[in-house]
């Protein structure tokens, strides 16, 4: 950490910042003061930043700003395990390797009577595992809310019966057990990517855990999601972690736009080839809800592609008018089997270089 | 809703798209087609509109674009209840009434032991309701997580002993009980203001509940998770709505900045205005949390009230540097004193012309 | 357009704002008033709608919301124009067709004394035309300014020598004149994409010119600031516009994010795809100025690629430590060599296809 | 500054990265290198910090990010000038001193034949600037582009008729010298923030300069703009700055906001507060280019009074459905009259505490 003083601050009145910093964090013993032209700074190097909360510091009279100097998340960190997570789903030939191989999780926006032939044409377009919805959560109390258990329960049965691992929701801390009795890998909507408190419980969970990205999400704090479905839950707030998810997968599906009217979300593959960079988890791109419009998901997909995406996941349907939801953002099988063929060609095009 | 076709989509494909909408919503019986010099168009206008996803119309070949005509919400509008909702919490001389008059919620961002000490100061400096988190929302594994159960008692003794009612936020469908125990009213933190699962539960509690606006929610989304409280739950899918809660008080907290290190949220201050002359619903501001800043807390406290709010949920410490969290936007209890007195003031000033 | 009146505005008044409407805009024939079960709206459909301004009907009493119905550009639609424009630069062998062909122009972010030699290794590595910034505008007073008049000289003799034709920036309209004497191609930067005066300027000069998006625009404030090169200049108000400047490129440079810190702007590839359904003008990406980081430069140009775009604008440097600004999103040649060459295979995989 | 390396860097690879920031800023000799538990930092603290250009230090090999630690800009800094610059307009009865006293600056949005009649009726709500356009910025060409050189003479007579100071826009380096003939303050409009080219010739003139704040700067890109200004122009690139304009009111008038379709913008109350906190310069808020909504201006408006402001400029008409631009956001006379009496009241219970 670095700490900033307010201009005017002089070296007895640093020294009393040192001293309330130590209080707060009396396992900070080697605070450095450094007189500067203008201003004085405080600095400490070392792993004990990550316990310091930036605001605590801020609070006290005389900083200007806390600066940290490490990124705040270690477990999911390229820095804490260099080789790549590689996470295993279904069984036999249909067994999937996400982080090795290239994987289009494809399906619905939400279950209903045409899933399982969707299921069987996804497969045949190259989808490897099925997804569909089965509680949603949507912005209006007036839209259709899915069709909850008998949703998990036919999208099983249409994974099963086109030999597709598959992937549901889960919505509460209350439907943790039912999705898992369900489902493949479970899924944690945008919505909940900071419902610590879910993130907790599927911390203690043995399937893997699709993380998807708030869209008002910054970089880090999608990493810090990831780490606490990989570190576990202190019940006794002792620094006793208890479980912990080494299986997690990232999911980029468009940030916030200031251009709703033109882009409901905004594809940001940067973040992609950052979770390349920084960590060891893989990363699928969903160029579904990055667009919100049929005739751009093919474009970004591949883009997401191109950033570096270890797969995809998009909603798909033989015929998109018929989708429940989601309508205007489901591809059709032509589409589907397209971006397949195209996003596997790139992917093992740049395999080497990235 | 107006539904805009495609450049070159002539008259008989028009009339395929009426077709597919009807085939979808046997009850739109009155579409009506206008052909344009340019471009075609579709329109029907009345309440059936609410029940129509934009995306599945825009998922239609040939559609440009779905623009809605009526505002998404309804129970929530002036337009359905034209005089204001008013608040009671407390008893005898305790009694509080929001929407009525100016009420100023205060205390510690996180309930430690010093909240009882806060909560006669804050009392003292105009606060009639206290304030306090008990269960914790961390961006970090690595933060404090609160004190949990025992922080919630905690609270509602304070609360108790200074003669405030109390509000505390529930952050899982799991812990509606145990802070309906201890609570008068119930917060919903920004993170779960999309929670619909959330939202549904709490339609059924007999307590009032305090909506934060989430930072990258517009305006309708916002109105849309109120609505979700006010309309009740739909178990069975099949149009009967059991519940409701008509006791919401809207917060704003603050949106998403592409400023942050100047500024953590920016206050919306025309929001607060807009809720005033769209809903019926009290709506009071955040100033801690939009700004970020103790030295930006009391002048933006007041420009939500410029702007019109009923109230103020502020964070204060008798001394800010002890503050578990958050201390960096928590007062003093001198700033506190000030913030209510001149809200109250400008509030009164402004009572006859907004 | 559609008129929304305000909910309890009755049918006399519904005639009033009509009134009001054809009193400012009294072309406006053909108003139809459809009385809804809520509201009453009023329409008009037609191309007389690209005059109407929406806040000056938005300011009429009663009226809750005016919206467009037709896309507010038209020179640079494909529905006004349907075959894609191509432009080209150079002559001889060093003749190149944008639009046409898979284009990369590359250079240093600033003209200096190695720009010759960046030159002659840029066009070894596949560029075709050569960038290169001689008057900067830089966010602060005290960062270098360019080298100026000195700095275009030396551009063009540096593409001179390597066979390229170069493309400059034109930051005023008092520069218009110095930089045709040199450039190939005039680029207006992100900061003058809404500078009016300086577009109406360069509707009269006879040379293409890269109409960058502004970090803040929507993609219809993009579209119209390509409008105004198109048109021309009406200079005396009277709906007589002289020159008109067919030969506009468009170029992506990345958006504005609220996650600064981790991407300096966030690469909007979706507004490349629709730039290519909506638009016939070529569109280009800028990787460099979209990532602000070397590491991402190459993904996020081949996620344009797939997102359709028709070239690529890149910083790139035989040494990127030596660059004298935006040093960090500058690529080295072995990069530059490997984007051009994955760039092409991609944009011809694609070409089919989009 | 603190420059952060790679995780993996060591202290021979952080001599050379030390030896390289030396090469390219040879002023820097007393670089410190502290080698930390996990990482190894560089620091350098003091004035030189500000000649030092980010992207620099990022662009070398082994650098992580880079930090600075002083603000960026100087002459417009409390530090630098810790009493408040105080700016006289007009003379006699008609002088104003803003920074002083409560300033309202209104009139029109476009200067028409109605201007001088609005410059009465204003000059008697309390407005003590009467601001109007004659060169307009339109979003669209097809958009009304004001009266030009005429407008300016319409204005300057309608100012002295009516005893009033007048404020114009000036939208290009080649109207300077037309703008400053007919106006007591030059506005710069926040499409033209960070065009430096106007902003150097601006520092040249002997006229007060009102900045607007770009929808989409950062509060540090508004102070570097500002500092433009104050600092003159370096013609010959040798750090000999010619001129320089003291006297600059900053302005803000709302930033950018992902929920466009409710607000045009969003106020920036807190942006106000930090001007006031970081720089001895004037700051006026525009409520009704923030809000986009007449019936949210005087809300507005007063918030930003509450957030510190010393003064607003609004567009007020004696009929805003007759106003030629902006007729949705202009406030009437009585509404005016409310914004001055109210602001005044507000502006003076708050300036002993501010």
């Amino acid at each position: 950490m670095v700490v900033i003083l307010k201009h005017g601050v002089n070296r007895d009145k640093a020294d009393l910042v040192k001293q309330q910093i130590q209080k707060r964090y009396p396992h900070l013993t080697d605070i450095k003061i450094s007189e500067g032209e203008e201003i004085i700074t405080l600095q400490i190097i070392g792993s004990k930043e990550r316990s310091i909360n930036p605001t605590d510091i801020e609070g006290i009279e005389g900083v200007e700003r806390y600066i940290p100097i490490l990124d705040p998340y270690k477990l999911v960190s390229k820095d804490f395990q260099p080789y790549p997570t590689i996470i295993r789903v279904g069984s036999g030939k249909n067994a999937v390797e996400i982080g090795k191989e290239f994987v289009v999780m494809g399906g619905p926006c939400s279950v209903d009577e045409n899933t399982p032939e969707i299921a069987q044409m996804a497969r045949d377009a190259g989808v490897k595992i099925l997804r569909g919805g089965a509680d949603k959560a949507r912005t209006s109390p007036y839209s259709w809310q899915g069709m909850g258990e008998k949703g998990f329960e036919k999208l099983a049965e249409a994974g099963q019966a086109a030999g597709l691992p598959v992937i549901g929701e889960v919505v509460d801390t209350t439907r943790i057990e039912l999705a898992s009795q369900y489902c493949d890998i479970l899924q944690v909507g945008m919505r909940n990517m900071d419902n610590y408190w879910l993130l907790k419980e599927l911390s203690q969970v043995d399937k893997p855990v699709l993380l998807k990205r708030n869209n008002a999400a910054t970089f880090d704090e999608w990493m810090l999601a990831a780490e606490y479905l990989l570190l576990g839950k202190d019940d006794k707030g002792n620094g006793q972690y208890i479980g912990g998810n080494p299986n997690v997968i990232l999911c980029e599906r468009g940030i916030l736009s200031f251009d709703k009217p033109n882009s409901r979300n905004v594809a940001d593959a940067n973040a992609v080839t950052q979770c390349k960079n920084k960590t060891h988890l893989p990363v699928v791109g969903d160029p579904s809800h990055a667009t919100g419009k049929r005739e751009n998901v093919v474009t970004t997909g591949l883009a997401y592609v191109a950033a570096g995406a270890d797969g995809l996941i998009v909603e798909a349907h033989y015929d998109p008018s018929l989708a429940k939801t989601d309508s205007a953002q489901t591809i059709d099988m032509k589409q589907l089997s397209y971006l397949v063929k195209k996003g596997e060609e790139l992917y093992n095009s740049l395999r080497s270089f990235i």
